[in-house]
């Protein structure tokens, strides 16, 4: 319930959050070469750079000590931090909340009823009384009920439309340029990539495959309960409100065990919610890289790390320096945050 | 817990099942052509044959106003009974009783404890009385405890040395070369052939790779629940004595959406157990194909359907021949069952 817990906060810390930080501004980029002469043309030449090219040359090297077979290349990604940003909340977080103000015409309840009735009131601090159980309300209000299709439906339509509060984009705009890179870059060396995010499986796969090229059988998340109805000949699966996995923190290598069933050779992710998902990769007897993306670049993206309620990199951050996972300094080392940078230049 | 149920009267069935059944013959087999020229050389010409290949012509054909996108060429399979044999009892349950003989000795109170007594004493009459409960008890006590590494190597040394008591070869000699074929062949064609079977996860994924070509992050099965322990730095997760799911009947659409997440368009099974599963294939919007495997033959195999304890299809038969599923006759339809009969003519 941690997950939530910060999910939560993050809602409160969104609402408070003023909206006087810079808008951002594109660094300069030098697009050299293609994608093929170099793999990883949004990244800065540098010692993350180098260690991710030199890792990926040596393991797939037959001659190699630490050849990898294909098999066994299996890398995993959190996404909210990692892959597309999720400052000042948690996209999904916006998602339910809007979900909220779209179906307020069939719950007139609501306009009565906490805490509904603070998200209709945008008054967070009522919602801040009603603490996790709340927010547990607000998401299973909003997210079960309904088919798989149709909350299909529902997210792709959100995604569509909705927009980031800072960049005034899509959120499926807020990807990260340079791991897109890195994605393609690892899946050209017959690395199978997973997604395995504390967010909602179901919220995910209706874009990744589009956005990041990794199909849907191959992203974990956290669940809901569901169930089967043969609804006279035309089945359909239910989505249910009771919590079924967190995959965060112990989640992490938990849901890899489940849903892949070996240990990944290459993890990334942003937080301490990623810790155990690192440790498991790195008690991997094949060569394996551990990468921490550190959010330092107040300008393009958001700062933050030890002390932020979303996305809080503190214990990982002590323990990647110390047992020497690369860590990636998103200001020094990325020429571009966003896709949509490219197009600036 | 149907699941179990049946588990556990397939093993009373095993231990008062007499040998009397003919040893199997390998039926004349003409291979002629290689796999590329004859991507099914041990379908006997007919009409299984000719359904299979013009699905898959039609649904990779461009041009075709049934064509299948790649990424919807999801084709799901059952296991027990439907790649490998499941008679005179699951496989699953043999290991288990293996391993309850194997263990006693670190358990010197099974010896006067129920319902371990009654597989150390070979009296199935005593190991009834405990129905379900004992069984579940068995089950426990054999596939839990143990951290996913030790499971997955005593799971490894027991298909390397166990053997089948009709046959006497390791189970593992047990598929069917028929579905070898359509596996590899929906394989060369771009579908994503999954597991999906009501057999424990951890149990099919030691060997999945090696003997289908499927990876283990492409087997849905049953499952326990597990703990990540950190463990002092060496992190392992450890099994644990609960069901977690029952990949069986509803379970499979269910489990099908968790770990796939979207429909097949290809089905294959042989029990009541897999029909929620083809009518889940069914209901694709996208054209798709059922099928399922008959044991009609007494002779290389088992011949069994609507009465068996284990495998049972009997709704299933008539729902296939009222919906014009394609059903295997695999005393008609096969021209060898087993691949070491392959090198016996």
């Amino acid at each position: 319930m941690n997950k939530l817990k910060i999910v939560f906060f993050s809602a409160i810390l969104f609402f408070l959050w003023s909206c006087s930080q810079p808008k951002e501004q594109a660094a300069g980029t030098e697009q050299s070469g293609t994608i093929n002469e170099n793999p990883l043309p949004s990244w800065n030449e540098g010692e993350t750079k180098t260690a991710i090219i030199n890792y990926v040359n040596d393991v797939t090297n037959n001659d190699s000590k630490n050849f990898v077979p294909v098999a066994d290349r299996i890398a995993t990604f959190d996404n909210d931090g990692n892959l597309w940003s999720e400052q000042p909340a948690y996209f999904q977080l916006f998602f339910a909340i809007d979900r909220v103000k779209a179906m307020a015409g069939q719950h007139p309840e609501w306009q009565e009823q906490q805490p509904f009735k603070a998200v209709l009131d945008n008054d967070m601090q009522e919602l801040a009384k009603h603490g996790e159980h709340g927010l547990l309300e607000l998401v299973m209000a909003t997210h079960a009920g309904l088919t798989t299709e149709e909350f299909e439906t529902i997210a792709k339509d959100w995604l569509a439309t909705a927009r980031h509060p800072k960049f005034d984009r899509p959120y499926t705009d807020l990807v990260y340029q340079p791991m897109l890179e890195l994605l393609k870059y690892l899946q050209d060396n017959d690395f199978k990539t997973f997604i395995v995010s504390g967010g909602g499986i179901e919220f995910m796969r209706p874009w990744v495959e589009e956005v990041y090229g990794i199909p849907k059988d191959q992203v974990i998340g956290s669940s809901i309960k569901t169930e089967y109805e043969y609804n006279d000949g035309n089945p359909v699966i239910r989505r249910l409100p009771a919590i079924d996995f967190i995959d965060d923190k112990e989640g992490k290598p938990e849901g890899i065990n489940r849903f892949i069933g070996r240990k990944p050779v290459f993890a990334s992710g942003n937080s301490d919610g990623d810790l155990q998902m690192m440790r498991w990769a790195a008690s991997n007897s094949l060569e394996s890289f551990m990468l921490y993306v550190h959010h330092t670049d107040s300008v393009r993206e958001f700062a933050y790390d030890r002390n932020s309620h979303v996305g809080r990199l503190d214990k990982g951050l002590d323990e990647a320096n110390e047992k020497g996972w690369t860590v990636i300094d998103m200001e020094k080392d990325w020429k571009v945050v966003y896709p949509f940078e490219l197009n600036e230049n």
